[in-house]
């Protein structure tokens, strides 16, 4: 008999030598990027902001969508999206970033969405504050975890599911967490959760769930497939692991020069050149980026320039190089005010998340 | 010394048994398909329909944008955006679809941007014709092609270029071509060409200049690496070949049921089900979808829905299907007015161009 252990396995980590699988090909092919030279937009256009879907972007009609809220409440509620709208609307920038970038570079390789380091984009997200909400409805003392739930549905790992994840009560009644219904000032586009979704602010993609259509306050701790299985950080498959939560720090360098069509190998002319890229951390603000040239060996100083997009928005850093014809490996290294900083080796988890390994781009500078 | 040689190596198609390159994933998780699902939409949302980038994204201020017209013309012309909206102007719906879809699918491989079946999407394009500019700069009687410059500039194949591509005049004079400023209504984006591109319906997406900048007409065939060496039909590296020109007939299903997030395997329960997809050819109107259920063993005829959009928008077909419990694999096939058709067997060159094999889309029907 057909069932949906059929069609899903087990999670698996790739064979030393394992090349891209087709099933991973398949998933980026669908999930894409930031392309890195959109780098240089302050807010991400529409279109060029990472997205990873795990199931279909469902087919939400708008003027049927409603959001309800219930569990340990004192009055649920049921609330359209015009009562939503008639709320107090706040704007924000928002820095996302998926928890599995830069998985396809861990060795030995998670298999799952196969990130290089372009899962990220910066938003200004338009929405009403969630926490007055829950005041509004009343939760419970008690209050453990609060269930977010989207109109996205499939399997994972053998678990037919509706796309779920709860975080903390604290976290959700923080009021920087918003129900988001407009996008760069545009309504929300149907891949980035049309006509509703979370934004919590300095998390991994993974909360900030897509086409929310519930909420569901528990007085016990969540035990669904996103928060229980999924998204942990384990050292193997029996190490029941630490929940992934907030963004480790991270820059990334904007490549600079023209690239080759096939190797994205970037090609510079001799002379003074600004390299730039961006900053962000979910931790805390960004204190300092140093730039590398030589693959890690040697790091120097950038200029971050000043938060221009509020407190969980990216950050531009800079750096002047006049390099001389040879070739390159450029890096950028990000350090916040809680003292995290990125790696110089990987840090592996089975998952592959939460990986903030400097970026390697490697370029050739002609001679004259 | 360091040349573009060192960042570029020769055309290749993978051997036997070999995998998924690190670099073709790079240019995956760059450019990007349609997500199937996203087939219910006529019309392709900001950020869905396919993008095939050859080199980097270029920043181009829309304020200081211009037009030449130059080469073999009576009177040489420089044209701003305003300019250009002043001009007639004309709405339409393209489909357009990137000329190495379905490249990833083929035995051997050939080693570039490693589309499955979703590089192509279903577009309003807004702008003015481009004939009658031709007529205005008064092209030479003795005029052979016409070659388009954009704006992006890269490496490709040790080449050294900005991105140029030729129509033979009379292509380039058919009343259909545009030079588009906007896309499903609004500006187009970055990522789309703004401030202006050509839009060349029927033909694949090499044909569709972004971020136009020139068009020089010459008495003579353009040789430019787009033309004279990259998109060509050729058998082996010695074969010159014929050019890639108008879209071959496709097909695609929109997977119906949920989808298991990593192997993307089809999930659905069993009763009446209508399984639907889009059908196009850039050379004659749609006669016929066929639609298989066993992988193309056998074959029945599907509904295809009257056009909405116009000669150059692909069309719905629908196919009533109630399967009993167990595994299927779908695909459909479309036939054209001129007799061409999708082939059984793959239709392999080179470079991996015009593949319109047919789709397989792997479904669960479950027991009750």
């Amino acid at each position: 008999m057909t069932s949906v252990d059929d069609v899903s396995r087990p999670s698996r980590v790739a064979g030393p030598d394992e090349a891209i699988s087709a099933e991973e090909l398949q998933l980026a092919a669908r999930n894409h990027g930031i392309p890195l030279e959109a780098l240089r937009y302050d807010v991400t256009p529409a279109g060029l902001h990472y997205l990873l879907i795990h199931y279909d972007i469902p087919d939400v009609d708008p003027a049927g969508h409603a959001l309800t809220v219930d569990g340990a409440v004192r009055l649920p509620l049921i609330l359209g999206l015009d009562e939503l709208r008639s709320h107090p609307r706040v704007t924000r920038q928002v820095t996302l970033e998926c928890a599995g970038n830069g998985r396809a570079l861990l060795h030995p390789r998670p298999v799952s969405q196969p990130w290089l380091v372009e899962a990220v984009g910066n938003a200004e997200w338009t929405g009403t504050p969630l926490a007055p909400l829950l005041r509004e409805a009343g939760i419970a003392p008690e209050a453990v975890d609060v269930v977010f739930t989207g109109a996205d549905h499939g399997v994972e790992r053998g678990v037919e599911q509706d796309y779920q994840r709860a975080l903390p009560v604290a976290d959700a009644l923080r009021e920087e967490v918003l129900l988001a219904y407009e996008m760069n000032g545009a309504p929300l586009l149907p891949q980035h959760g049309a006509p509703l979704r979370l934004i919590v602010p300095g998390w991994y993609g993974m909360a900030h769930v897509k086409w929310l259509r519930g909420i569901t306050v528990l007085t016990e701790e969540f035990d669904g497939y996103q928060n229980a299985v999924a998204y942990r950080l384990r050292r193997d498959a029996d190490d029941p692991g630490e929940p992934v939560t907030r963004i480790e720090p991270r820059a990334l360098v904007r490549p600079p020069g023209f690239p080759d069509f096939m190797t994205r190998t970037r090609v510079l002319r001799p002379g003074p050149c600004t390299v730039d890229g961006r900053a962000w951390s979910g931790h805390a603000p960004i204190t300092s980026v140093e730039v590398t040239t030589d693959g890690g060996a040697t790091w120097a100083a950038a200029i971050v320039d000043p938060p221009r997009g509020g407190d969980w928005s990216w950050r531009r850093w800079r750096y002047e190089w006049s390099p001389q014809p040879g070739r390159y490996v450029l890096g950028a290294r990000a350090t916040d005010a809680s003292g995290r900083t990125q790696p110089v080796e990987q840090p592996w988890n089975r998952g592959g998340f939460a990986n903030n390994l400097v970026q390697r781009v490697e370029v050739a500078v002609l001679a004259d």
